[in-house]
């Protein structure tokens, strides 16, 4: 008693899969950028890149912004730089705020010793409720990289008192509807604190915030060995499942390709997503990329990564449930596990193929990307010109 | 302005450190047991360990009891057994279910798909909570084996619900002032999930049960790099902290002795332990050793695992937390993370000397210990002697 | 330019899986174990499972041995035994010293600081370097429990003196054509130090011993984000790759399934085995599984074992070598990567199930086994009666 | 039979410490740079600050270069730089060449696929060794920023046969006397291949090209839960050992200063190291420090560095070696462990103060350079004046 065919086309033809901003711009690492020649320079340019992959891919209606990377021109306004977005054929995404590059920010935002910088710190979240207000963005996304490197260096507890009151600022400006996703991260760039380390302590700060305030999961975020499809499971019973940030990583946090380096892991955070909703689509929560690229083409980064995702939400939406409910009841612990890995081994290329196809995509949105002249003609355009404005970066 | 000599002593005395009585048996790893001669054979022998451990260092008032392991011999009362140990010197404390052991219990036991198996487990949290009340221990300690070693074997969110249903009924037959303090760690014996795998889980389990329930932090139980005194202060704040079992790792749950690979770690936790309660003591919380000791001889392991406890106490106290609150204010951040280094770089051991004399116990009780020809004599007594009831087994 | 189905199943058909003896035993983990109904008592039973495995899949002709856990019970000798074996249709292959269960041994084996009890190992590697000569084994595998618990317990170099020295003596009692291949793990039982802890230790001592020395990759004994397919391809380089013992983990050691947790590393595996060999079959080392299973039917367990190598196998041998070299050669980091995604995302299920059948097995072997009313009767049947001759044990 | 207080001086004296000129200059995290005020700015500046730190420490009479970060300014010669460091009571120290910079190094240095950038990084090596003859420094430090990101996106065993040939070039070019330093690192730039991530690979390596090349272990460039101590102990062993990266981290390679995540551990690596020598003095190997600092003062951060070393080894030295081989010969493993922890508890803050005033040094370097007025002052002319002569940049 699997889905049909069709039914998992449908299911694919309505999961969203937000677009990061900055996963168009140049990005590296600690050592240094390796710019990419036609990378996204500006909002416009990134806008138009999302607009490309979604073209592409029909999965992608959304762009998330990133504040103050992507903030209209002088002289632009919000509704100016949403219609931009619309002629292109997308609409603007969550609000990412930025509480990490500015000089104050030395020793942490919400959480920094000095009040002042904390003011400031409220006023940006308070900035970015207000844009999201504005642009009809369903949520804010709050990653912060508030810790410390010492023990001593600050108190952890006044700092957890500060996390809350601070927050609680920007999240009072929140319009009706609108979510504060609250990520957490066990490491960088705080070494030995960082001040939502995990997946609990964002939910106990959530459930000081109110209702609107809900967990987001970074799948690059976790510590060695850590089982994230449990984590999953546990905040969609509790439901403070907010959505994802997906990535992925052998070590350390290095925003690779979602499902690059463990596909089977981000197949089993499907499986947990559909059997803690309906049986037959993935928990209604955001799902965003949230990659850097400082060696791949970005375009093609960013195709690859929806391919991934829709693969292993294909896959785990032909798990045979009746089936395997059946053989967990009964104890069967290899005949369960193997309905798993069943669903896990079929090649679903083709069916993804098709559902593009139903949609007017090209059944290979890759190739075709490598293939296109005037995509190549657009990034030598890019090169030979001045940018529209500003905004530059790198994502959590 | 850091305490006296006085008042580091005063609060050292005032630290009571519960040892295991699983920690006096022969235990091992999955390779094997390797017999210490002399090891305690029965619940009496491991009181009369206990007993000696607290006459050497004065520091050990009680004794954790596992069951069905520490059970009363058949013929004999609870009463009876409290009164054996009061001859000894020690009481009994915190009362362990064994919810692993048994053949039902191989895929699970409060998380078990089979309603038959959570009625067993339901029934020995409900037996364990009695006793506590009969015997006036202050907690239940439940720490699950339940998980999966694969994924698909069973539902996760649908163990979880078992979880909190079966805990329930043991819950609810705490006595009034009871708190059951539960226990998390990330895998073994699952190696694919743990049900209660992380402190986040564990507290939202404790706030599905009440204001009892309590999470207790084993330091051996997290992922390679968790800052554990992180989630000490956020317990803290949260008033979720129920208590310690302490061991120390450098890998993997291997209960090595508190404090023998990182004592810089164990030294941060009370830190955290002070800074969260008065700036003058630790939280009054339970301390309880955990260890199993596959190599070391049993009474020596526990007598250095109380040394090693109070010394990173000792240096805790002396941190001189005014001088190093105005540092943090003024990020500082070299100033202030020196300030802690330099108490733990004191040496403490004259002043925990001092302390045990102040007690009439004695300076050195290692040296003491190993001198003990009554204790030697003991131990061979014990080789040549039936023992007077069952009850071995190992810790979590 | 990829290989034909039919070079794969020609590939796939010479690839022989060696089974553990250890695998059809009841093990678990330290916390008890769970005794399987029917589990074979000795290695009479073992040798039986082994060989259905075998009849099964067609790729098992050979049984690893623990000695002594699988010596020939009193009054038989090797040749009886390997009789037998070839009458149930298979041979014995790797000899497998214990040096790790005798209580003598609780402080190490070849490192141990008393030379009493050094020379009690160096003659135990000697009998089993006599046995594999005996009954025609190509291989002794060192898997050593030796290490360390605390630091200052032992020298760590004048142990690896002992290990030098003491080895070399067993060496020196192999056959020629024999090889002692040397395994790694990076923990457990020993806790502070193992002494061999990790593949350039392993290395260092096979160049010591001499040129019938080569390293063993057990998948399961690296540290938390190490790329073994790197290991393999350098190993493969030096010429001292000696095989595998293929086992799958999470966290810690946990011998689950090779391929369970992880699949997407066992094909990167057989890649870098592939790639360093001849570009059209794997390198011809030795492919042991080593699983010891606390949870899992035992011969299911195997059988499903095998399916996985062979799964990771056929996708590694379906990779267009010739395109990925050249989109290597020009510096196509997606363009790489994704031709080796394609391989595996291929399903081989067909083609493994027309493997098996041209060999006249079972297209779906699992699936004929939990159907087999005579295997169903069997382990009832041992059940009922004694057991031939002991042996029980647990691998590393 | 321990060390008398005045041979730890004496041996404390004779250990130099090695300071990075990277660790004046600002630096910071893939997030960004947060400069300090009146940071080093040019060589000139690191080595007034070197001098600065050795003045305080009498520790570190050299200065290690990044190249071409710290190249003379055009129209200086080496031999002018040089006497201006010997101008400020320093030297010039090892050389390290720069291979991840430039925009051709995005897919390797010496392990590119293409030749033409494997001639350029050879190039640089040569250029290196050169250099390293002409100032007089003994080592060239060689690490790679070399890996790949994703699986496929280079052929791992041919990268291994370019690093192999191209390292050999500049070995070549090494003047006698001179050695290379083989570094390795688990990750980071690379995430999913790192071309020397474990000291095996670079212990093989250094075979390959000769005896003049050795293993540089980097104390945070290891897996978790690694036991570097007993790296050293076997490089020591195999005559392999050439010096040390000394910083520390948590989790990932965050250059945090050395010993403050972990002071036990640096404890162990020197005992290991005296133990391996002659069990009086640390082996003549490099001790450097490799640190780049984002938050903290970075002079500040070099004397704590110098004085966290001097800690451990001063207790290492403390150890009474006689008495440990006793227990350890006589399987005690607690009273073996005990010794270790007992030196380790020792407080030697003052007899490190006292061996700094036997050179005439101020007994609390970290206090005075806090006090300095003149040292204040030379930060704020720094702000005010322009740069003599370009080098940025961040260590591995």
């Amino acid at each position: 008693m699997t889905m049909t065919d069709a039914q998992v086309r449908a299911a694919l033809q309505s999961l969203p899969i937000e677009l990061p901003s900055w996963g168009f711009g140049n990005a590296g690492t600690r050592f240094g950028v390796f710019p990419e020649t036609g990378a996204a320079r500006d909002v416009f340019e990134k806008i138009e890149d999302a607009a490309l992959v979604h073209r592409l891919t029909g999965a992608c209606p959304t762009i998330a912004l990133h504040i103050p990377w992507d903030l209209p021109p002088a002289g632009m306004d919000w509704a100016a730089l949403a219609a931009f977005a619309q002629e292109q054929g997308i609409r603007l995404g969550a609000i990412n705020p930025n509480l990490f590059q500015e000089r104050e920010y030395m020793l942490g935002s919400v959480c920094h010793p000095d009040p002042a910088v904390r003011r400031k710190a409220a006023a940006h979240l308070v900035e970015c409720a207000e844009i999201a207000g504005i642009v009809g963005s369903q949520q804010v996304v709050v990653w912060l990289a508030d810790g410390t490197n010492y023990p001593g260096q600050d108190d952890i507890r006044a700092r957890r008192g500060r996390l809350k009151e601070t927050l609680a600022e920007g999240y009072a400006a929140l319009t009706p509807g609108v979510e504060m996703l609250v990520e957490y991260k066990m490491f960088e760039p705080g070494f030995y604190t960082t001040d939502l380390p995990d997946w609990g302590t964002a939910y106990t700060i959530c459930q000081h915030l109110g209702p609107q305030a809900k967990v987001l999961v970074d799948t690059g975020h976790h510590a060695q060995g850590t089982n994230i499809e449990f984590i999953v499971a546990t905040l969609l019973d509790e439901k403070r499942l907010g959505g994802f940030h997906f990535n992925d990583r052998r070590y350390a946090d290095d925003d690779l390709i979602v499902g690059s380096a463990n596909p089977f892991q981000l197949f089993l955070i499907f499986h947990e997503l559909i059997n803690g909703n309906d049986g037959r689509s993935a928990a209604p929560v955001s799902y965003m990329l949230d990659q850097s690229h400082s060696i791949e083409p970005k375009v093609e980064a960013m195709v690859l990564s929806v391919l991934n995702v829709q693969t292993a939400y294909a896959k785990a939406l032909l798990v045979d449930r009746a089936a395997l409910a059946e053989r967990q009841a009964a104890g069967d612990v290899l005949g369960a596990h193997t309905i798993l890995r069943d669903a896990y081994e079929t090649d679903v290329r083709p069916l993804l193929a098709a559902s593009r196809e139903e949609l007017g995509r090209p059944a290979d949105p890759l190739c075709v990307l490598r293939g296109d002249a005037a995509f190549q003609e657009s990034r030598r355009t890019r090169e030979a010109t001045p940018a529209r404005a500003g905004g530059g970066g790198l994502g959590s």
